[in-house]
């Protein structure tokens, strides 16, 4: 097979079907998505045989364990895939949205309505999960989708893909809608992302390494989520109890997501009152503290922190801690070291939570809150494709408004400009 | 000098002052901006001292009259310059802004605040007026600016420099937040659209061969404009005066402007009304027509059309025109040629004006309106940057919410996530 050409045809396709889905209604769109969790449904058998394909060449080739796991398509997974469709379904749909709209001196009046993208690609790594959370999504904001999933997953992709295709085919949607790079050639992910003609962003999902490789190589854009190294700050003026509650609820109630946090930060005045009480629950949890030298000097059992230490994302059971003399010294501290996902401060001082939150430049700033919380479904986006930790176009968790752009519409009667 | 190290320098003075000037107070950057006007008033002679040395370096290099009166710095334009820093300090600032704010389920309220996007890099060609609206533009979003010009204003441009940094000194506000490249090597724009360390977005002002050579090369994200082929299509059921006004007015009202309609559109049913009496008034003002075979059969002083007129963005007193079957055919057209920068219909249909604003994939669509509206001036934005013809971030007349971006902020009250 020839990828260049192979993937000029899937470009050439997704842009025409992406002409045609970015003026779909809303109730053909939403009955596309509930007809692709029948067709999944239905399709249970075909979806566990081809998994199982995968899982197997897995084994052969000695994948770790949370790999097969995170490749396995069972009933349980495919129950998952069926309730997203439906939630997707159930969203609004934020295509053709008109917002400020107004009549100008000259009479015309002037509103932006929201658009589609065009066609998006994405490009994942193994779970096949992503797959349907992907193409739904970006179905639903009105966008052609190019998927590349990982190439350990190739069977179940084809598998999902086909009900995909089944559900938008019986709804009377371009099938080309939601194509699947059906090869496993690397070459295809080297020119998807500089088919500039054909698709018109990148949606990047995966390890940190393959997100720096696609953003360095691009020619179109990318909506990306690099790390998550968040920070809480606890300020001497902390109510301790909303402190510690927050700070043992940012990082051991999970280590691999990206908005853990990965260093605390502690006020010189409020050590004693907090490290104690926060290090036996850390302990307990076998979480590894690695501390400044102050915090070293309170806690014998941390390990002394490097300059590595404060811009390291864990995704593990290991928090690096510093003590700081101020608010000042923890805000230049978040923007030096921080990603710009998520940092947050806990005080009840109403000046410094304001400054905090206009110099903190993350896309998450908080106040007396979990960083646990930078999440699309708790935002109320019903949704979330990612977690932009770019600055343009769209910042923090993306939803289905973060698929799509504004065009302006102008309203007149004849207006003509003197 | 090694511009290499140069760059850098200047880029990481930049990245310091962003910090700063991101949240200064409206007052102080409005005083800054004021202060400028009045360093440009009180320093006029030495501005055209310097500006002199510019244009008998291009009278040497036999620079176009064109291009020579671009480049010109005489009372008027440094009065054109002060008006415009006065009328951007007189603007709303956008950064702060908070919207959406909203409580819960969880009972953390939530909100996007609008933010400066850091360091911006403006690249553009002869004009010195640039250096101080693109300054304005982004000293009032918060952000710190890099400003290279054309080596054919570099006297001009270092003396509305030393203006811009005497307004941020008196006002207290660090005069590394405007830099302007000091040098005329070419190689300093290479290095400052792959500075992605320091630098945030790149916004060219140019040609469109300039604008695509830094979107190729460019590793940091580029806010891009592109031609503008904009289209007027006349519906059969369009007011004919309304539709003899817009097409007049889209065209010989003024040729070198991006808005200016390239390609004009016929219903074949209102050829008769329209194509003579436009014409009379096109041959008048002395534009040259192109059009179709069908165009052509009725207007024998046309010129055929050939498939690279579609696709030209004339920039002159020229049009192309074509006539189409139905409303589908121009949109077809439109976007298959168009630019995506502003296309209009005419018609008195209502269904047909909803189908064209829905359907069009540009910038911006207009209903009975003549497409010289596409401006940041007309759409009230108070000024303009340029006119975005991307899709992500920002699309069409680009002011000062263009150059920010938005963060979420959390306010809470030790809510952890369950």
């Amino acid at each position: 097979m020839n990828i260049d050409h192979y993937m000029q045809q899937l470009g050439e396709r997704a842009k025409a079907a992406s002409r045609i889905i970015a003026s779909a209604e809303s109730g053909q769109k939403n009955a596309a998505l509930l007809q692709m969790a029948t067709a999944l449904d239905e399709g249970r058998a075909s979806l566990i045989a081809a998994n199982l394909k995968d899982i197997e060449k897995g084994r052969g080739k000695n994948l770790s364990a949370p790999m097969l796991d995170r490749l396995l398509l069972d009933d349980p997974a495919i129950d998952k895939m069926i309730s997203s469709l439906q939630q997707v379904a159930s969203l609004p749909d934020p295509v053709g949205g008109i917002s400020d709209m107004r009549y100008l001196d000259t009479g015309i009046q002037l509103g932006k309505m929201r658009v589609p993208l065009g066609v998006i690609g994405i490009i994942y790594e193994s779970r096949p999960n992503v797959t349907v959370e992907a193409a739904s999504l970006c179905l639903k904001s009105g966008n052609a989708t190019i998927l590349r999933g990982g190439s350990e997953a190739i069977h179940s992709n084809r598998a999902i893909a086909t009900c995909i295709a089944t559900g938008l085919e019986c709804t009377g949607l371009p099938a080309d809608t939601v194509q699947v790079v059906e090869t496993v050639d690397r070459e295809a992910v080297a020119k998807m992302i500089t088919m500039s003609d054909y698709v018109d962003v990148i949606i990047p999902r995966g390890g940190k390494g393959l997100i720096e490789r696609i953003s360095r190589d691009a020619k179109v854009a990318v909506i990306k989520h690099l790390d998550g190294i968040c920070h809480v700050y606890i300020d001497d003026e902390a109510d301790i109890e909303k402190a510690i509650a927050i700070a043992v609820n940012a990082k051991p109630r999970r280590y691999g997501v990206c908005n853990a946090m990965e260093t605390l930060l502690l006020h010189k005045d409020i050590v004693d009152a907090v490290l104690p009480q926060l290090c036996r629950i850390y302990t307990e949890k076998e979480v590894e503290l690695r501390g400044c030298e102050k915090c070293v000097d309170k806690l014998p059992q941390a390990i002394k922190a490097t300059e590595v230490d404060w811009s390291t994302e864990y995704l593990a059971a290991v928090l690096s801690i510093k003590v700081v003399d101020d608010m000042h010294s923890a805000i230049e501290h978040i923007n030096h070291y921080s990603s710009a996902h998520t940092d947050a401060i806990v005080t009840e001082n109403y000046s410094k939570s304001r400054m905090f939150l206009r110099q903190v430049d993350s896309s998450s700033v908080m106040v007396n809150a979990s960083t646990a919380f930078a999440d699309g479904f708790e935002y109320g986006l019903g949704a979330e494709i990612g977690i932009s930790t770019d600055k343009l176009h769209v910042r923090g968790p993306v939803g289905l408004e973060g698929l799509t752009s504004q065009k302006y519409v102008v309203l007149g009667d004849g207006q003509i400009r003197q």
